[in-house]
């Protein structure tokens, strides 16, 4: 680690609009209920502020804020922000309702967006560059004295500084004079780099206010953009969960947090937070429902993922050789990828982690060929621990027979109204008794389930609690048309625990029923321990703490 | 924009290094027609240098360089380069295998990997640092006085230099007095911020050696760090196509050279050649099978997507109030996203691009209704031109009825042995005749597309010509278990064009069977123009130009 250019800023301000600017990424569409359990979860983190919306201009948002007011997370860290703009032209922010709905929303902090780019005041607000600075100055004022505490955004800061310095920093001071805490300079359309930034963050330093910084990825130097603002002067950094946001996003805070604490040595989160990252932001990751990239920097399931020739002995030697960071120190593992590798190595050391000794070299040996052979073929192990388990245990002869099917057939048919059924039999046996048992559904895979279900339920009664809870497929040598193969992950829980299970075909239905039967495989082997099964996770780390319905991870 | 911090060094080297480090990508694996593929790709972008693999250490690279020296892509832009070790310890680089594969790879250049890490050098190759030194300096001049360009990569130069910065500038001495043409310092473990780079680049400035710069992305600051260390001197960036690589991969060429060119205003791609960036980033990506990530800087699908409250008014008037460039620069498009602003003037522009006169308010705004429904119950027309079109066409009352599907059944069956069967029937009128057909496949949908192909068959013998090239699943509502909504989009190609049609539904049988059916109407509409349509693409600008096969883009 080098020194830093100065020792953190007391204070010093990890702000997260996830909820907010984040919100904003095409295709990311959140619930009043998803925001709630996003909160939890940053809050969880140790972020200082959370920017939960915009009330009074979005409807879902301010009834976000009066959930929260109403102690629907009860924050144990994070200071709740609420986004707004400065007041109308022309009106009074004592009149306008807007303003009004900032202070309403019963958050502690408002934190008002203002034009500072004279052309945006001029076509955009189509006002005087006077006006704008008494709509700042006035909005500001009027939040203070109601008793909030107030940040100021100033909008596209950068490439108003390169058009007009001097009314941009106007702006500053004013919104400074006017009691803004933080004035925060948004490089809103992203086309800054690192040095440009640095030398306008200083010329805006000269004005005396607490500054922070607010980028987006458009040039792909958003994380360092906002470092060399730190660098610069900064003591406020704004950014999302996993760097969503429209266009090309906005600053990664993991990103950004974890390179100020492990690089610069500054302690901003909670003590231990930070090796709860991994977990969190792929948390945050399934309640928006996008999936996280895996070369996410620090918490990608491929940030740690040695595959170019290194041999685990040598790793073991000294991470450091070929890690900038302990993986730990982000709660992320380093891991060999199976295929390339010293195979070997690596599935005796994750067959131990599983609870199995496989310390014998043939037998090694043989599991590895065996786990190449259906990687090759499509199977995935990295996320489908219990499928993994299953196979150490079917070569290991492990594996107790508790059913036996014999057949499964699907129909699925249309009528001419657009009306679609289906239905399933199966056919198996288990504990002596034959079942032949049929399954409605909405669809082929929902019937397969519920006939499987319905077909074991005689036989092992506990199979009522197992409950599917995600389900998600992936057309695997994509640009063959219909003819690919299919690869489905499903994840069961018992209400306890959640395991992942694997299943691959030439179709849907086949790969969807190799992962459902898998899946009940497993849930009755671990049945009499139903917190036990090592390849499970536990409900409560799996499912964000607002959210009833247990959420995989 | 602002003047850099020097004007372009000449020569400047963008070097590409996707087939090399770029392909140590988890789930990256390229066959040598793959290779040959995006060889062809990189050097119609005008990438001054392709490092092409690893002969005589991985047979596939061997086999690679031979097909090149036989001519298999004639290079009009690109040199060839050949990636390799410095020689063995204790042996003489005219005797090493790898040295001499290197030669025999005919390629121009060598780049040649040198530890550059007192540590490494100990503990990694097990010698001294004196014999590392002779290794760098024999395999150097070796290969040139074999005729070779040479390169010289120092691995794990930052942390070298700040474990022992004199030893780290001894390695770059040495390989330049060698002859090595550039020496490029290698940030191997990823780990450096741009304030370290531009230092360290500096100290290696003063040997005097011509400079290039590798970086990786575990802080999120590879694009960042390329550009610092630019800034401080080198004249040769090292990148791969989309940032592929090891870990969080390598810093995206595709960001640094738009950076490069659009921002400093260097002209290093051949003129017009920056225009092609998008597509050909997206045919690189359709080559590797890795879907490109929609918020990529400059090429990616969302990275000119507005959607926050922005006018399609306001940014005519003056694009550049809210995009850092114009994406026709790069080849992409600014895009309104439908469902949260002035709907009716995004789908009237997005309709007159179909052929189709929205003028009339009425008309627009029902369709505009229309769509935000249908996106709402999980539709996209993002992607989905050709259904969007028959959106239209069915509001405007201007959709005839080629087929009328009566009704459809699919039966899927296993057998003990783990076979899987796969009938479809289809009813359906065409012409005034009635068709009952049957289909089979591997998997339902492969046969509800055989049963629907066997059907329009005798009215359409046109049909024929129609193949599925693409085939993609989405499960909406993740965490609803196998009950969530399930969409489905399909590309057609009748050989001259490829369409793309969209279905959603509670199964994927439903799903696939709307895009599947809406594919064939689509293609069936435009029978008479079969190079018409302009909801689909040709055929020559979807496909790279080695693959034989039309690849969906």
């Amino acid at each position: 680690m080098s020194t830093p250019a100065r020792p953190a800023p007391v204070p010093f301000h990890v702000y997260d609009t996830t909820l907010r600017d984040g919100s904003q990424q095409e295709g990311l569409n959140l619930s009043v209920n998803d925001k709630l359990a996003i909160t939890a979860l940053l809050d969880e983190l140790g972020v200082h502020y959370i920017e939960g919306g915009w009330p009074g201009a979005n409807p879902s948002d301010t009834a976000y804020f009066a959930a929260m007011a109403d102690g629907a997370v009860p924050l144990q860290n994070a200071t709740l922000t609420a986004f707004g703009f400065t007041r109308r032209v022309g009106m009074k922010a004592a009149d306008d309702p807007l303003t009004a709905a900032l202070r309403d929303s019963r958050a502690p902090v408002a934190c008002i967006v203002a034009k500072s780019h004279d052309r945006h005041v001029e076509q955009a607000l189509r006002t005087t560059l006077r006006e704008n600075l008494a709509m700042v100055a006035d909005t500001v004022s009027h939040l203070r004295s109601e008793g909030m505490r107030v940040f100021v955004d100033c909008e596209h800061f950068f490439d108003g500084y390169r058009a007009n310095p001097t009314y941009a920093l106007e702006v500053v001071h004013t919104a400074a004079e006017a009691g803004a805490e933080v004035v925060i300079l948004c490089d809103t359309n992203g086309g800054m780099l690192p040095p440009w930034i640095t030398e306008i963050v200083g010329a805006a330093g000269t004005t005396g206010a607490n500054l922070g910084i607010h980028c987006h990825n458009d040039t792909g130097c958003a994380v360092a953009n906002t470092m060399a603002a730190v660098d610069a002067g900064a003591m406020h950094v704004q950014g999302t969960i996993n760097g969503y946001g429209e266009r090309t996003g906005n600053a990664d805070l993991v990103t950004v947090v974890a390179n100020l604490e492990l690089k610069y040595g500054w302690k901003l989160l909670p003590a231990g937070a930070l090796q709860e990252v991994t977990r969190l932001s792929h948390a945050i990751a399934e309640v928006t429902n996008v999936p996280p990239s895996a070369r996410q920097p620090y918490v990608g399931l491929s940030s740690f993922a040695h595959k170019a020739g290194l041999h685990a002995s040598a790793i073991k030697v000294d991470p450091n050789l070929y890690q900038h960071i302990d993986p730990v120190e982000v709660g992320n593992d380093m891991r060999m990828l199976v295929s390339d590798m010293a195979g070997r190595a690596n599935i005796q050391i994750k067959g131990s982690e599983l609870g199995f000794d496989l310390s014998d070299r043939e037998l090694a040996a043989r599991i590895t060929e065996k786990v190449k052979e259906a990687e090759a073929a499509g199977y995935t192990y990295e996320s489908a621990d219990a499928s993994f388990e299953l196979l150490l245990r079917r070569e290991l002869g492990e594996l107790p027979t508790l059913f036996d099917v014999h057949s499964w057939r699907v129909f699925t048919q249309s009528h001419g109204g657009g009306e679609v059924d289906t239905e399933c039999i199966v056919r198996l046996s288990a504990k002596g008794q034959e079942q032949r048992v049929v399954g409605e559904g909405n669809g082929p895979v929902n019937a397969l389930d519920h006939a499987l279900l319905n077909a074991l339920q005689p036989a092992y009664p506990v199979v009522d609690r197992f409950e599917l809870v995600d389900y998600r497929v992936r057309i695997l040598d994509q640009g063959h048309g219909t003819d690919a193969t299919v690869r489905v992950l499903i994840q069961t829980t018992n209400g306890h625990k959640i395991w992942t299970t694997v299943g691959v075909g030439q179709n849907i239905i086949e790969a969807s029923w190799e992962a459902l039967s898998d899946g009940y495989l497993y849930g009755l082997l671990h049945a009499d321990n139903p917190t036990g099964g090592k390849a499970a996770v536990t409900v409560a780390e799996a499912a964000p703490s607002v959210n009833p319905e247990p959420a995989a991870v």
